[in-house]
């Protein structure tokens, strides 16, 4: 992907279209061949995070939005907990490309009548779940606005070449890292009013990526990865997209923990529908060669096919994909 | 600044008491000692612009948070305006530490209804503007959220020592680098509901910052620098607080062009307050050891003396001194 150039823009929408109806991916479709890439840009939009060549070395980058009312509620989280998830979703970008984060910028937007406390306490969030990583807060901004509105930008470097989202391919197995479907479990009790099972909804409140294995597949020869933060199927799709392959999930490779049970049979769903689609706990998605390559913490979840799209257990998936963040 | 530690917290605001009655610079005050600073971070928060240390070389970085209402407004300027108004906000910071960006990453959260040609136009401004020093956008985030705010990153790297705005001695000279004044007096137009001198509302909807001077500053030897984004008196206060040292400016050394006092008499003010209370010009505003280290294109403006605060002429100055963003 290095020195990408820019394609000729699609045409353009027509007058009076929304960026709704346009949906974030429409949009991002007309966006990418505004920005030219230079020489430089070893990737550039669209994998989990950028890679950059500085004159002597180079950095791993991407930002993250984060708006209340869409990506957090005050009323169901604590300013601590928002900190820390926002960070987390951050710094599990630069984590699915291999590498490590080591510094990052803050942006926070609020009304003038925030309580300064909350903003504090949200700051030692995003502080604490930084430290984790051995990341430093390097700078900011802060503005007000109607609403709250954190951006939160990640810098990092791979030790190994960074793995992408391209490089999947027919033949390859499918590993996961990390907790899957806990959050959007959390989600769904968290909506419903209730606050129990209180391990879904800690999940929820608080995600824990598993920093350490993205670098750890890199290592391993991991072909593709990502960071699963729009739903299980949504982001394998984007693998399978980038990389020109189908993957199949096998949903016998989930062994679903209790409180899933107890909060399937209390809401009258499917508990897969949480583990197929939902995407908060920033689990990392990765492909490997073989089984043998697939490193200790990993999970095999499935395998890589001939074909395009995602499917589970061998047929088409009509549950919950995942995100669109503009529907 | 290697590897500065965090000192004790504050004591923490009274409960209850907001971001706006804390201010701005209050809230700063409270945040920056919750982010501990890494052995790798050369300058953390607090100048233009952090400088890191990456495993091979380094890395200039800072963010810039844009709200509608606050910072722009799109019954004044075009989407390609604003786009362009936004990176060079951004763009000048790693000018102001002597750097030149290469990469940028993009952070907009709209309005479902926003017409999307809107954000395509206001990314080809961007891209536009980040033309002009040869950064890429290489990556950002789209979301939904009631107003529009734009959340701009931008990463360059310097050539020799970054300029920071603690290096100001007494005996030493103040000089200026690109417009000053002008966007202020366009801003005083449209709010007042007019269009004209066109000069000026054209420097208020696209600023010119100097690029090419602040690393052409740091060759020559600046021994502080500052992007004038608050206002000339306000950002020169900085480098006097973080210098230790007393800022006289010299209003003599301006001239003033025909649209000011054009846009004076109409508006029945001092068009020197558009001058010492601007900011949105981006002009650069550095320190040298002597006249002879000033280099072409530069203005002198003021000397650096013992003492503390900005003085205008040797007196105090009553007038506007620059924004707090939550005031």
């Amino acid at each position: 992907m290095a020195g990408v150039s820019s394609p000729d823009l699609p045409p353009a929408p027509p007058r009076g279209t929304t960026v709704a109806q346009l949906g974030e991916f429409g949009l991002i479709g007309h966006l990418g061949p505004r920005f030219a890439q230079g020489p430089h840009v070893y990737v550039g939009p669209g994998d989990d995070a950028a890679l950059v060549r500085t004159p002597q070395g180079h950095v791993v980058v991407s930002t993250d939005l984060q708006v209340e009312g869409r990506h957090f509620r005050r009323e169901w989280s604590s300013a601590l907990d928002i900190g820390h998830k926002s960070a987390a979703q951050a710094l599990a970008d630069v984590t699915a490309m291999g590498g490590r984060t080591h510094s990052v910028t803050v942006g926070l937007a609020t009304p003038g009548d925030l309580e300064a406390q909350w903003a504090l306490d949200l700051a030692d969030g995003i502080a604490e779940e930084c430290a984790l990583v051995g990341a430093s807060v390097v700078g900011g901004d802060l503005t007000r606005a109607d609403e709250v509105m954190i951006s939160l930008t990640v810098m990092g470097a791979c030790e190994v070449a960074p793995v992408l989202r391209s490089g999947a391919r027919s033949g390859q197995v499918v590993a996961l890292a990390g907790r899957q479907g806990w959050a959007a479990g959390g989600l769904a009790v968290l909506g419903r009013g209730f606050r129990s099972p209180r391990a879904l909804v800690e999940a929820f409140r608080r995600p824990e990526p598993p920093y350490d294995a993205g670098p750890q597949a890199a290592r391993a020869g991991a072909t593709a990865m990502i960071d699963v933060s729009d739903g299980l199927v949504a982001d394998l799709g984007h693998v399978a997209q980038d990389s020109g392959v189908r993957i199949d999930v096998q949903t016998s490779a989930f062994e679903l923990a209790e409180p899933f049970h107890a909060v399937a049979s209390a809401l009258g769903v499917d508990p897969m529908g949480f583990v197929l689609g939902g995407g908060d706990d920033h689990a990392l998605a990765a492909t490997f060669a073989s089984l043998d390559d697939v490193p200790d913490g990993w999970r095999v979840i499935g395998s890589v096919l001939e074909g395009e799209g995602v499917t589970v257990d061998g047929g088409d998936y009509d549950g919950e994909r995942g995100w669109d963040h503009f529907a």
